[in-house]
C-alpha cells in the first residue's frame, strides 16, 4: 500500500497492510501535525503534491527500502490537503523478521520521502503562513514540476504574515532545527516566491 | 500508558495514549509472533511475566526514555498468556517533536524491555516447545523472582520436543541470531530446567 490520500489516514489499514506471518517486528511511524513550530502557534498543515510523480518516487522508496533491508512488507501513505493538529500527514509501516531491519528502513524511508518526494507544506500559524518545502535542496527537478502542475510556491521556506517572525525551516517531525537550514523570511505581505540558494533557480 | 494485558494489544489505544499536540512524530514498534524461527514452524507462542516486578521495570524503562531523550509521551503494553502467530505481544509508542528522538528512544525501550523485563516466552512449535529468555544473562535477580512465584522455566533457550532440532537463541522481533547466543538444547523429553552459562545458576 502506497499511495496519497486526501482523507485521514487509518493507521489500522496501514499495520494490516505491512503485517505478516513471516515478521516479528513491524514499526510504524507516524508524522502528525505540531501545534508549535519556530516559536508559532500553528493552527494547522496544508500539504500540496505533485500527484502521480510523488506516488512513483513513493514506489521507489519502497523498493530501495526493501533492496537494503530484508523486509516483508513496507506501506507508506501521505495526506494532502489540510491536515489539523494532531493529526497524521505521512505514515509509514515497514514489518520485517528482525526488529533492527524494520526500525532503520522505516527511519531510511521517512528520510528520504523528506528529501525527494514532490510533496510541499503550508504551515497556518496565527498571524501568517509559509511554505515549508522539505524538498529544497539538490532536488531541482520538482522545480519544473511544481510549476507545470500550476503551484506558485517555493521550495525552501517564505513566511507571508503580518508582524511574521523569523522563521527557520523546521517542520512536524522534521530532523533537529538546525541540520538543514534554508529559510527565508519575506515579511510584509504576500509576494513571488524567492529562490534560496541552493536551491532551484528563481521562478515566477 | 504502561501495563500488561492478558487481552489482545490495541494499536489504537497505543497510539491515542502516546499522541499529542506538541508532537510531530510518533513511533509505534509491535513484536509480533513469527511464522518461524531457527527452522521450526511455530504455531504460537505464550508468555509469562512476573507481575508487578515486569510493570515496575517497564516503568522504569519509560523514565529513563523520557531522561535520555525529550519526549512527550511513552505507551508500553505486554500482552500475556497465547499469542497466536500475527498477533502482538509487546507495543511500544513514543511520541516526540522531532522524528529522530522517537526512533531513538523506541528502539532503546523495546531492546531494554527484552534485557530487563521478567517477562518469558515460551514458543510452540510442530513437534514441541521450547522456553525462550530474553532475560537470560546478566539479569540473574530474576532467577529467584521467577522461582518466587511458581514458575518452572529457565532463562536461556531449553527444547522440550521429540525430534526436536537444534536450537538458538532468537525470537519474534529479536536482534539477528548471533547477536547473543545462550542456548541449548535438550532434546528427547521434558526434564527439568538447565541454566546455562553465563546465565543464572541452576535451579530445579
Amino acid at each position: 500500500m502506497i499511495r496519497l490520500t486526501s482523507e485521514p489516514i487509518l493507521l489500522d489499514d496501514l499495520v494490516r497492510a505491512a503485517g505478516d506471518p513471516a515478521s516479528g517486528a513491524l514499526v510504524l511511524f507516524v508524522g502528525t501535525t505540531r501545534d508549535h513550530n519556530q516559536g508559532r502557534q500553528v493552527e494547522r498543515l496544508e500539504y500540496e503534491a505533485y500527484p502521480g510523480m510523488a506516488e512513483r518516487e513513493m514506489e521507489k522508496i519502497g523498493e530501495e527500502a526493501r533492496r537494503r533491508w530484508p523486509l516483508q512488507k513496507v506501506a507508506i501513505v501521505h495526506r494532502t490537503g489540510v491536515v489539523p493538529v494532531g493529526e497524521a500527514s505521512v505514515a509509514i509501516a515497514v514489518s520485517s523478521a528482525h526488529r533492527a531491519d524494520a526500525f532503520e528502513a522505516a527511519r531510511f524511508a521517512i528520510d528520504r520521502l523528506k528529501e525527494v518526494v514532490p510533496i510541499w507544506k503550508k504551515e497556518f500559524f496565527e498571524g501568517g503562513e509559509v511554505w515549508i518545502g522539505d524538498q529544497c535542496c539538490g532536488v531541482g527537478a520538482w522545480s519544473d514540476a511544481a510549476h507545470a502542475h500550476g503551484a506558485n510556491h517555493e521550495h525552501a521556506e517564505r513566511v507571508s504574515a503580518s508582524g511574521g517572525s523569523a522563521a527557520g525551516r523546521d517542520g512536524a517531525g522534521d530532523a533537529h532545527p538546525g541540520a538543514g537550514q534554508g529559510a527565508r523570511v519575506a515579511g510584509g505581505g504576500v509576494g513571488p516566491p524567492s529562490a534560496i540558494a541552493p536551491g532551484p533557480a528563481k521562478r515566477d
